[in-house]
């Protein structure tokens, strides 16, 4: 049973920070679980509500809690709640959907018209406790870490992307190694690429790249991307680019570097929008660009478990620091640093 | 067997214009075919090619003959020329591929890395006659009008692009219907699509996509194409469009009016890169964008052949003028005016 | 509010036949809705349960309220029911799923590990009265004929099959055009095949075909259908075959006529195992089978109304008969006879 | 330049053997190539040209020079061949196909309805020297083992199989692993499959099986293979097949340890019509089978070269026995011993 009150990190009003502050915990309604938080990773879109951009301005309605890549303990269960019992370690799908939308109705949840997310929409994860819907609880194999249970939310993502076409002996480019990238670096190798090749500005991204299974790096910082993709690929062109870093010019750069045919999977956010040369990137090479938003809903799930309990992908590396919940606003200096690929929080304490 | 010289509409100089001259009637090399040019229709890139624009400026060599769409019958093969007979009524396929690349080797000709257009790139269709390569050549029933056979080059391009994803009991906006824009409108009517919304900014041309099976219409010089589909659809939004306009308000608008998941068929070229929204109104809706060009070689053809000859496609209607070859200049002014569906240039005369 | 008790026709003992009873109307659970039946359509399967053959023998449990195809009006909420409203008039997806399990998480609810059937594993709508879950209830526009409603089950299995591949520009052939076969006839046409083909041993049936939009049809009781079909298709055969006869014969035959490449989709049920020359008839021509089994949750119902709302389908022309729910014994002998498309029991008297 | 005459495996008479005898060099026509054979593997249907069963009997005309697989030396070019240089080392894909049927011109040659395969329908690879279109050479790296390269005909088998569907945290059973089930194991393993199980009869095969990549093996001869690949999924059931096994039994025990909604790519031939319970095991489950014929060209040679060069898949292993050509007899007897993975004939001895 769970304790009436709880701490939790809040943004409590229109500007940038975050509180942590004593709230009452939550109880699960119909269809509803309790999720005892024991994991809290952070993404970069908390930054961007921490730090409280124009995004955060138009879309946060304070006060909220926040965070929403998590992992913990099931504890209550609401009336009807299906699916998952007290005492599962569980990840959480972090999309909560209607349901009765035409996509959530023809197996397409993850483009929802009316999702809610949390820690953005709706209260979050960095807290003792959460409650989400019953189908948004991923039971998890006893004894997994919860610091690797939290970042399935963000595997994930990566999983979404680099399945969306396949490639297995293709050549294949990660534009953008922050955390993402460097998960989908080791789905590409898992998956049998002829050639991993990842471009970043940062040289402790590129590393850990080549790291997770990067055959070849690229630093932007220092060299013209589309020569050196062209090169790396003896001329030949890339066959499919995972594009994680929502830059124009990466993205342009890397349209540059692709074989008449090639398909892109877009998953970086540019944060406005950006120019493209469509007819002569895009439609005289015939490329298809693929926009790729959240997991499917539980087809990714379901690939993303089997990758790691078959050991093809390992996680573990990208766990790179774990704090207590309440330094939080350390861990966002941290994350803003770029020295770090995934950051953990633990309610209770490191 | 073809006389010694022929007439010509050839760009002689870098400069706007053509001039008809008399040049040598050209012979069938290995695996070439000689055909006597019959009726030849004229595309927005000829007039792009006659008014020497920016691109062409930078892509044509003169002297060349302009054209490439065109039919006519064949009247010598070259040595070893197969799967084509003297005497066969023939449209072109106008792309002349390597046949060695990556593309060429992989079914996927239509984006052959080393593609030389007729009228472009080599010697093309407003000519008396007219060498292609025997495997160029798509032999057509006996007793077909040459100007329906000469127009099955951009037809292809419609079908083409329309195939490229499913379209039966989908809501379809055709954005753009000039003359490839009105085909597409009865290939979707034909698919069986929920709707076929066609949105343009002449009266004339969305008159003629009335014609050609739209269910509704809208003129964005007019009303607000975002909000009129919104409405047509029921704000359910669209599932697929079929971009013919190259223009980035259009594109922009149509994709305002997609629902999540949607397919856009990107054919239409932006004369120069275009500013997109990519994360809201791409990524963040799972949309798929695909790049078009050229016609599939030769599923293109196959699948419009049987869309004719099944009577569920006609596209008599669109073939709204014919003009002697010589009155090219007529012929250029017209295309220029908008009042005009396929004009088709008869090297004979009318 | 639904009387205390009510009418409805139940296979009562592990025998021949079915009574025609008083049981005590039905209560909606948690997330269930109680429908008041308007009109309940006669499927093979109903005849399969009423003769008692061997399948039923094995599969069903008496007592049970046979029937499954059905539309009705909401007349009650369970608790937490959602997606529809008191006073809808719905169709029923006759498939219960579990939603939990592997299929039913991915979007593939259709072939859900532990389906439970109307009429067959549980309590089905040959009666006054019938519960199901919310999410079962699809809604249709007011003023539907409820005998039309009935039958989107059935035409669901139609659009399901037929949709499994592209047929626009293809050369079709629907074996076996008994009601679900006849609605397939009309979508193929819809979809705009280059040629719809219809084999049965019906002339009654082959008739109603070419009504629904054959553009040929082939009497196997009268001549060979493999020489027949290729005959049609000119020596080219068939493309894609939508197989709804469960016949070894027919599928034999049906595979002899096709291209090399073709797709056959597969919901006609055999009755035991069958022979196929898998090595000439499937591998050595690069053949595709698809097993099809009832509809995609809910793409085809989507799908299907959208077809009939644009006018594209028509399926009235196969409403043949309307008995009283009493004449279930009259309605099953007709069925048998062979002399009828669907025949639709009205609970209320017609 | 290649000699007047050399040594040739022919199936000189419609009767069990072949005899090595003294043949003419063929000359190589317009379009095609000289090949001086330096490695040529035996296939199963090798022998069973040789032991002459019934197949050969109905498909082969003697006299002809046998064997099909194979590598060698470019010597000649015919006039117009192009995309080759004499000295370069090739491989054979050893379906020459017309150039202008449906399929072949629709990326299809694969499945060429007037297909000629080398050994079988024309003068084959067990020989100095041989002859085949320019198109049917695929240029390896310049210092490849002769006998590697000669075995990536049947690696473009297992490589069009395996990739006929995504296996990326699939669990993926391959139904009898002679070389092509083992090649098609490496690949499994290479893509990420979840789970790789092999099953077979022979523990020669097991053996190897497991060298090559398996997680899991099955012997068939011991324990009830549907049982067995059902504990080894957990009771999840296959999501993928690959049947290489002809076998009905075998591929009856496969399909019952499908999940549903699984794929089964089937390239083993039944040696005659086998009976499939096609309602139960096929379409109520949502199953797909796809026939698997040859390979795609060159999609699937492309893919095979990028899985090798990129030491994904290393083939290595499956070489067990090198022999002069003329022992041809001996190699036949350690195919049909079971003993053997690859066993290659070298021309000149070895």
């Amino acid at each position: 049973m769970a304790v009436e009150t709880m701490q939790a990190v809040v943004k409590t009003a229109a500007q940038p920070g975050a509180a942590v502050v004593t709230r009452q915990t939550p109880r699960p309604g119909p269809g509803q679980v309790l999720i005892r938080v024991l994991a809290a990773s952070i993404c970069g879109t908390d930054h961007h509500v921490y730090a409280w951009d124009d995004w955060a301005a138009h879309r946060v309605r304070p006060p909220v809690t926040m965070g929403h890549e998590c992992a913990g303990e099931v504890v209550e269960l609401g009336s009807g709640a299906g699916g998952v019992q007290v005492g599962d370690l569980v990840s959480v799908e972090t999309h909560v959907t209607c349901g009765v939308c035409y996509p959530c109705r023809t197996g397409q949840e993850h483009i929802c018209e009316k999702v809610s997310i949390l820690g953005v929409d709706q209260d979050g994860a960095f807290a003792d406790y959460l409650v989400v819907p019953a189908k948004n609880a991923w039971v998890n194999a006893k004894g997994t870490d919860p610091a690797l249970a939290a970042i399935q939310e963000p595997f994930g993502n990566a999983v979404h992307t680099a399945l969306a076409t396949p490639l297995i002996g293709r050549r294949v480019a990660v534009i953008g190694v922050g955390p993402i990238g460097l998960m989908a670096t080791a789905i590409a190798r898992a998956a049998g690429a002829e050639q991993v090749v990842a471009v970043d500005l940062s040289a402790y991204r590129l590393e850990m790249a080549q790291r997770m299974g990067a055959d070849a790096v690229v630093d932007a910082s220092r060299e013209d991307s589309t020569e050196a993709l062209r090169r790396l690929t003896k001329s030949r062109g890339l066959d499919v680019v995972l594009e994680m870093s929502g830059s124009e010019r990466a993205l342009d750069q890397a349209l540059a570097a692709c074989a008449n045919g090639a398909t892109v999977a877009l998953l970086g956010l540019p944060p406005a929008p950006i120019r493209i040369d469509l007819g002569n990137r895009v439609i005289m090479k015939g490329i298809t660009l693929l926009g790729i938003t959240g997991r499917r809903m539980f087809e990714t799930w379901y690939r993303g478990q089997a990758l790691q309990a078959s050991g093809r992908v390992d996680l573990t590396p990208l766990i790179t620091h774990r704090l207590p919940l309440t330094e939080v606003a350390q861990a966002m200096d941290l994350l803003a640093s770029g020295d770090a690929a995934k950051i953990v929080l633990i309610p209770g304490g490191v």
